[in-house]
C-alpha cells in the first residue's frame, strides 16, 4: 500500500474513533496530503474526496479537471468520478454519502459546497476538520520533519544574507523584496509573506511592508516564509538600525527570554496551551502582558498555519513529530514591536529548533 | 455616502428582497468590494462583515489584524469589533446575528466558520451568495468596466508580443514564463494562470504548462490572465507552429465561428444559458458537441471566475454592465485543442469585446 493509501486508511480509522462516518476533503493542503492532487485553482466548481468507512475512496472532479486529477501521484488509490458544467454536482456527491451520515470537512472547504451538500442531504451532519480531527496532519513523519528542516535552513540562510544589506534609507518594500528574492534563491517555490515592520509599523504584528523609509534608530521586525518542496518556513527576527535605546533592549530581552522559556517547556505530554502560558507569564511579569496580543504559535506543514495551535484552551498534549512556531512578541503602539520566532519540532525528550540563527539583537546599517 | 456605503446599502436591500436578513461577508473579493479591506492571508482566524437590515455594518476582525482593517478605504462606513486568540469568536459573531435569521454567506467562506456560526446559533439558516444573490457584483459600474477594459488591453498587448517569440524548441513553461513577464510588464500585479497547451496537451482545457518541448506542427492554446489594478483579465488564443493541417484548420474555424455567434447573441434580456446554447449548437452541428466539455463562459471582475455563469440552466437575463468570458473550445483527446476567448461586456444594445486581438489562426515559429 502506498503512502497516500495509508494516510487515507488511517484518517478513516481516526474519524471512526470520533464517531464520524468519514471525511470530506476539498482542494488545498488536505487534498494534497491524501492524493498529491492540487488543482490549478480553487473555484466554484466542486472537487471532493470522500473517505468513508467500508468503501473505497472516491474523488469527484469537474470533467475538465479530470486529466490533471488522473495524473496526480495518489490517484491510483482513488476511484475518479466526474461531473459536467450545467449539471448539479451536489446530488452526485450526495450519492457517495450516507443520507444520515456525520462527516468532517476540510476547514477551508467553500461554504457554497457545504451548503450544497446540506441541501442535497438534509439529514447529514458536519463538523470542521479542526474541531473533530485537529491532529490529522499535525504529527509529521520523519520525511516531513526533514522537509520542514530544509525549509527552515533555507529561511535561515536568507536571514543571514539580509543582515548584510543596507537598511537605512530604503523602503520596507525594498527590504521585503530582497527577502523574497533570497527565499527563492534558497529553493522556495512560493513566498507567502515578508513582513518588514520598521519603527512604529513593527507594533502591527501583521503589517506586511510599505513605503516607509527605514532610518537610523529603527527597530525592524522581519517575519518571512513560504513553501520549499511543499513544506513551509516561517521565522522572525527583530534587528535594529544602529544601537538600541535602553527600553528597546529591555523589551527585546523580555521577548527573547520568553521565546527561550517556551522552547524549553516543549516535551511530549505537555498541553499545547502550556507553551503559550509559559511565554505569556514571563511577558506579563515583565509588565507587557497586554502588549502580547496573539497566541504563541501555530502548527506548520504543507501550510504555514495549521493545528496544533499553541493557544489558551488547547489542552491536547504535544506528541513527538509535531511541528509549530514559537513566536512571542510585544507590540508598543505607535513606537515599535519585537517578535522572535522559530519553528520547533517535538522530539521524544523535548524540542528541536528548525531555525537556528542567532537570537541576539543584530545591529544592521 | 461613499461608494462602499452605497454598495452595502444596496446589498442589504437586495437581500431583503430575497427574504434574507442580511449578508455575511468573509475575506476575498466580496469583502474588498464592500470595504476595500484585504487581509494579508485568508486563515483559520474569523474575519466577518455582517450587513443586516436596520443596523449599521459591523466588521469583526482578529485583534492583531485590526490596524490593517482600520486602514482600509471603506472602514469609515463600518463599526469594527475585534476578538483575541484563545477566545471563541463565534459567540461574538453570533451577537451580530438574529438568532433565527436567514443569511447568505460568501461562497468562499471557510466551512469551519460557517459550522462555527451554525453551532453558535442553531436556528439560523444560510444560503450561498451564488444561490441567493448571484448578481450582487455581476453588474459593473462604468468605472469597473473601464478597469476590466484596461486589464483586457494589457493582456492583448502581451499576446501581440508573444507572437514574436520563438515557440519551437522551447518548453511550455518557458513560453508561459514569457507570458507572465509580459502581463506584469503591462501592469498586472498578479498573474493567475498561463496555460500553454501544446499539441496533445491542448486537449486538456486546464493543462497549465509543463516540460513538453514545442515542435513544428503543434497547435498551441494560450490562455492567460490575472489582476491589473484589482480587476481581472482572461483571454485565450490558439496559435500554430508552421502551417496547420486541414483538420486543424477546420476545428479552428468551427470554434472561431462559435465564438463569433455567441458574441453576436449578447444583448440585454437574453438568458445567460442562451449564449452557451448558441455556441454549443454550432459546435454540435459541426460534429464536435461531445468535445466541448465546459460552459461557454463565466463572469469576471475582482476575480477571474464569478457570476454570471453562461451555462445551461442559468436562466437569468443579461443586463447592461455584466462582464464575462465567451470561450468555446474543442478538445480532441491525444491530438490537440482549440479555444478562443474574449471578455465581453453587455451594452444597452448588444455586446462589446474587451479583448480585441485578431481571431485568425496566427502562425508562429
Amino acid at each position: 500500500m502506498n503512502a497516500f493509501a495509508q494516510r487515507m486508511e488511517r484518517a478513516v480509522a481516526q474519524a471512526a474513533a470520533e464517531g464520524l462516518g468519514g471525511l470530506l476533503i476539498t482542494p488545498g493542503p488536505d487534498l494534497v496530503y491524501f492524493t498529491g492532487y492540487q488543482p490549478t485553482a480553487i473555484t466554484e466548481r466542486l472537487t471532493l474526496l470522500v473517505l468513508a468507512e467500508g468503501r473505497d475512496p472516491h474523488l469527484l472532479v469537474p470533467i475538465l479537471e479530470r486529466p490533471d486529477a488522473e495524473a496526480a501521484d495518489g490517484s491510483a488509490a482513488v476511484t475518479l468520478l466526474d461531473w459536467k458544467d450545467g449539471d448539479d454536482p451536489y446530488p452526485v456527491a450526495a450519492g457517495l454519502l450516507a443520507p444520515d451520515g456525520r462527516y468532517c470537512i476540510s476547514d477551508s472547504a467553500w461554504s457554497m459546497h457545504l451548503l450544497g451538500l446540506q441541501q442535497a442531504l438534509p439529514q447529514t451532519r458536519y463538523t470542521s476538520m479542526t474541531s473533530s480531527l485537529p491532529m490529522l496532519r499535525a504529527v509529521k513523519s520523519d520525511d516531513e520533519v526533514a522537509l520542514l528542516a530544509a525549509a527552515g535552513a533555507a529561511a535561515d540562510a536568507a536571514y543571514e544574507r539580509i543582515l548584510g544589506v543596507r537598511f537605512a534609507g530604503r523602503t520596507e518594500t525594498e527590504i521585503g523584496n530582497d527577502l523574497a528574492d533570497l527565499l527563492r534563491e534558497y529553493g522556495h517555490s512560493q513566498v507567502d509573506f515578508t513582513v518588514v515592520g520598521s519603527g512604529p509599523n513593527g507594533a502591527n504584528p501583521h503589517h506586511e511592508m510599505g513605503d516607509r523609509v527605514l532610518q537610523d534608530g529603527d527597530m525592524v521586525v522581519l517575519d518571512f516564509g513560504g513553501l520549499k518542496d511543499g513544506y513551509g518556513s516561517d521565522t522572525t527576527r527583530t534587528v535594529h538600525i544602529g544601537p538600541p535605546t535602553a527600553v528597546e533592549q529591555e523589551v527585546f530581552d523580555v521577548v527573547r527570554a520568553a521565546q527561550q522559556a517556551a522552547f524549553e517547556a516543549v516535551r511530549p505530554g505537555v498541553a499545547c496551551e502550556d507553551i503559550d502560558a509559559t511565554a505569556r507569564q514571563l511577558i506579563t511579569e515583565a509588565g507587557y502582558g497586554e502588549q502580547f496580543i496573539h497566541r504563541v504559535g501555530h502548527g506548520i506543514g504543507m501550510t504555514t498555519h495549521e493545528p496544533p495551535y499553541l493557544v489558551r484552551g488547547e489542552k491536547r498534549p504535544l506528541v513527538p513529530g509535531m511541528c509549530f512556531s514559537i513566536e512571542p512578541g510585544i507590540y508598543l503602539s505607535g513606537r515599535f514591536g519585537v517578535r522572535i520566532e522559530d519553528i520547533v519540532t517535538v522530539t521524544e525528550t523535548g524540542g528541536r529548533r528548525l531555525n537556528n540563527t542567532d537570537h541576539g539583537m543584530q545591529i544592521v546599517s
